[in-house]
């Protein structure tokens, strides 16, 4: 009887975690949208409330990264409940990271256009590394929330897309900055926008391998085979 | 009697965990030294060796975090005594990071080299934050070692000359390109290089934090005052 009252406190507590950590999920998501429309059309007062959302996500982090410790101590999970705490720690970990690139990108985009130094093809350039890793940030979340290992797996190729991409925007960026060697400067933070974009892809990436860490009781990080050849450079 | 016995038994365990930690933390420690030593004189064999370390790495992390899970099934670990797991869950992560952005130095090094594209100075360009960076992370494995939170705490401030010395590199850099345009891809590698370094700054500083945190029970993640203007971009 105990373990079983047990068991329904650690599941409700367990839920309410999970609650906070997709409430926090939908917070630097919105983050990373406002900061690429920022990016895209200037807008001060925008960039200024992403940039502040930052304290937000972390203060985040810790409460959550607390609650976690709270439930382990007090529950004394069982190695297989434990391994969804130890999934939504790591998880909490890289939606931080998320809401701290999205946050660099809006400073970089009101830095850029407080110089009148954005270029107008630079959004198009970004355009589709952006909608991508928006789309594999939402489904990474939404794989998480629902625990489905199947979608998870799907997500995992995207990044690969993403990083294709990004390899793609600096061989047009190091063209324009040869070509017109005073757009330089704006081309290096628009680069630096796109990498931030690819590190969120990044840790979007990491979430659906925690989803499936937990669905499928198995550690994929690190199993992929490795480059084809060492000569391969990203 | 049992309590204590368990308690034995747990310090044995951890104690186990934290000295792997420490293993691979030397592991990456040597595998930024020699990424560095890559960048400076072409050796395509110790570039080759930093790339393939990133496996050992790898799976140093996924079976670290594993003995730390079975630890807390198994221990049940009080509220004092997980703040030392977590903050060793934590570490972990970060050190693997410090692999990846290590062999990234390695791979495009070997890059720079085989292409004959690395100029003479830009060595000496990131040699400063190659050792600041250096001395960082040796500094906060030891903190860590002995966990000795003064240490720690000296260390964090450390970072933030890494951070400025980043953005002078950068500087020069934009001015080197815009000098001559027929630089920029090589240029560009570098900054990548010098963009891995405070990478690992970050994470060596990450790990100050956490000893800290086991040391002083508090976390101090996130407490800075943010920047005095929201004007100030990176």
């Amino acid at each position: 009887m105990i373990g079983e009252h047990s068991s329904k406190q650690y599941d409700h507590e367990l839920e309410t975690i999970r609650s906070k950590v997709l409430l926090m999920g939908g917070i630097v998501e919105t983050q990373f949208q406002e900061a690429m429309n920022c990016f895209r059309v200037s807008n001060v007062e925008r960039a200024d409330h992403v940039i502040a959302e930052d304290n937000t996500v972390n203060q985040l982090e810790v409460s959550l990264d607390d609650a976690c410790s709270h439930l382990i101590v007090r529950r004394q999970p069982t190695a297989n409940d434990l391994r969804t705490v130890m999934a939504t720690i790591k998880v909490i970990t890289d939606l931080e990271r998320i809401g701290d690139e999205a946050a660099k990108i809006a400073r970089t985009s009101k830095s850029l256009h407080a110089r009148g130094a954005i270029a107008l093809n630079h959004y198009d350039m970004i355009r589709t590394i952006a909608t991508a890793t928006g789309d594999l940030l939402h489904d990474a979340l939404d794989a998480f929330a629902r625990l489905d290992g199947k979608q998870a797996l799907q997500l995992i190729a995207q990044d690969e897309v993403i990083d294709h991409e990004f390899r793609s925007i600096m061989r047009n960026l190091i063209t324009f900055m040869m070509e017109d060697p005073r757009t330089i400067s704006s081309a290096l933070d628009t680069l630096w926008v796109a990498k931030a974009i690819e590190r969120i892809g990044d840790h979007a990436k990491n979430i659906a391998e925690y989803v499936i860490y937990v669905v499928e009781g198995k550690d994929i990080r690190h199993t992929k085979p490795a480059a084809p050849s060492p000569d391969h450079t990203a």
